[in-house]
């Protein structure tokens, strides 16, 4: 039987970096082309004994249905992490979701009519597109220097495209792990106000800082959340493999996220929201992510380290935490091309075209630092920088 | 800020039943308005039991980011279930959902544009309802008899309106407890052959059944599953808390359905799934479900038996399962007004207009046998028999 597919399947094709993971499957290959934490990092005898602990005191409550809110201890733990990093927000704002992309999801659910704009960083995370291309919309790519989002660029579109949302990711950005400066977040927070538009402000690196001092969210200078929603996770402090997240927004947006949410799960895993809950408030978090941080941090030094070795001519960020750097070769290059010949001396990485919506770009990366430890990222550096130093 | 939200926001509110369960809220209520299963069928030590093994074996995989598609173990363990009910799918037709729900979003992502037909019974589960309103479909009621959909309706609405798909719940359909027989199956299914047309096949009840004999899934007589995707869940068998269910279908269609919970939630959570699973081939299922079986069993003798005493004219549906008994007062009643003088009482029901996408049918309620026992559901129809002899 022929299936009538909706408009929206028209030429999606899932993710594109996973051609890329079939061309890398291979043993003793040293791989910057993940994005996901360590697992060296995951809490596994904790969360057996959380998990335990919630199902003696909380079983039969945590087994039923919930509701589509949130469990109420997490909503309250949420409540008290976003107190601090200085977002003014109560239990009643929080909305638990399946993970930070679900919270992305419910945003487009909300806001997105076929055709409307959505503001994006050049380049963005490759799963939000995905996710917001399932509604059709104009994606405008707002340009970016060292420092983030361009705010000139950003108030030309905000004028011109008039979008329902802008989607940033302004602390250790993936993919560049760029930082937005405070200056500049502030600007966005103005023209936002100025221009009536939303931010969506999905922060799930804020965390993982390695070096130098934090930058406060935008939503923390938004009193009343009125042109912010935030986005936090569970993913990269604990674990991806749970699926917990939450959406903080202010309560007329966040009843039609609960009505989005009501109608794709119901409610996010009650087991999973009650063991992060119980991951922060019972210490377990404040135990576990020095630990994380220093591992991380000697990772990023190996492979901010390794760029020395490279030709003149390759630039990259400096990215004080989160997951990636990002690296632009001489004008010319096509990082596809130096994939194919980094595989066989055994390194890859992601092409970075794929994290832009206009074609080009040809010439950048995506570098992931968390899946080595520091001795095999100088010898992974170390096979990239023979391969471009042979000129290819 | 005004918020400029998505088209398909308009006039949803929600959850109309809310309104209902805040009335009824009031200690020593006798509630047959719930839907959910009883939470001492819940196997929270088992589930303690099993989180702990699973994370003692395969902690750092089912704590890191997982495939799309499914936990493997997971994918195994529901072709396994399939197996034994007839539908021939392997692991790789198995595609893992954030519960039951979320395989009717995916197939309204997957298949709706804005103005496209989709069929149902009428009456259906409120909760598919919501979900299928947020992408604005024509949503067509077919009429049921006591044996569910009535053929000729549905040929006729197959071909005037050629919706994107049928969506059913056969066995102990949710709010009638109806069930589709046989015959009715396997014209059900010729019918979608002849209109092109497919069938989504909803069924969270099909093993809690507690008189009669089974009738197996439409899916099983689809070979190759060409009209037919099959959704099953582990809420009513396991628990809702967890959020776990899976979307059997055919290979192409399956892609499109993992293109769109990529987009979604981009898989479920693993901790879930391997509990789930590992609750199937460790034998608890096996070892719970009788006495769950047997419980509900109880509860249901004394509903149907509490009818007894109702007034004549008032008839109801005989469930062999399920948690729902359908009853209809003569034609002039509005049990919205019987609720009230029940509620006085100290017994509650829902109201039956609710479940139907057309007006009218306010002489119609829900009666939900799952979490009260037997003596006390015996005590709740007492209390409703008296309000409606009442005359009321």
């Amino acid at each position: 039987m022929e299936k009538r597919y909706a408009s929206r399947m028209e030429g999606l094709s899932g993710n594109v970096i996973r051609d890329i993971f079939k061309l890398i499957d291979m043993p003793d290959i040293i791989s910057f082309a993940g994005g996901t934490p360590s697992p060296s990092t995951f809490p596994v005898d904790d969360v057996k004994r959380i998990s335990s602990h919630v199902l003696d005191t909380e079983g039969r409550r945590i087994l039923q249905y919930g509701a589509t809110e949130g469990y109420a201890p997490l909503r309250a733990t949420v409540a008290g992490m976003m107190k601090r990093i200085g977002i003014r927000a109560g239990a009643e704002n929080v909305l638990a979701v399946t993970g930070g992309m679900q919270g992305v999801d419910l945003m487009c659910k909300a806001f997105l009519d076929v055709g409307d704009a959505v503001l994006v960083e050049s380049p963005t995370f490759l799963g939000a597109l995905h996710t917001m291309k399932l509604y059709r919309p104009r994606i405008i790519p707002v340009p970016m220097d060292a420092e983030g989002m361009l705010m000139d660029a950003l108030e030309e579109r905000l004028v011109k495209f008039r979008p329902k949302f802008i989607y940033t990711i302004p602390t250790f950005q993936n993919p560049t792990g760029k930082t937005l400066g405070l200056e500049r977040r502030k600007r966005m927070l103005e023209l936002a106000r100025k221009h009536g538009a939303l931010i969506l402000e999905d922060d799930p690196y804020r965390d993982l800082r390695y070096f130098g001092e934090g930058v406060p969210p935008i939503a923390a200078m938004d009193e009343g959340l009125e042109n912010t929603a935030y986005l936090m996770s569970f993913s990269k402090i604990l674990s991806p493999g749970l699926r917990v997240g939450a959406i903080i927004a202010e309560p007329g947006l966040h009843r039609k996220l609960t009505i989005c949410k009501q109608g794709v799960d119901v409610h996010t895993s009650l087991l999973a929201q009650a063991i992060a809950s119980e991951f922060v408030d019972g210490g377990y978090l404040a135990r576990n992510l020095p630990q994380s941080i220093e591992t991380y941090r000697d990772q990023l030094s190996a492979m901010l380290k390794g760029f020395d070795a490279f030709p003149a001519g390759v630039s990259h960020t400096k990215p004080e935490g989160g997951l990636f750097v990002w690296a632009e070769l001489p004008g010319e290059t096509d990082t596809a091309e130096v994939l194919k010949e980094a595989v066989k001396k055994g390194v890859a990485f992601i092409p970075g075209a794929s994290f832009f919506t206009e074609p080009g770009h040809a010439n950048t990366m995506r570098l992931n630092f968390s899946m080595s430890d520091a001795a095999t990222i100088t010898r992974g550096m170390g096979f990239l920088a023979e391969v471009l130093q042979s000129g290819m």
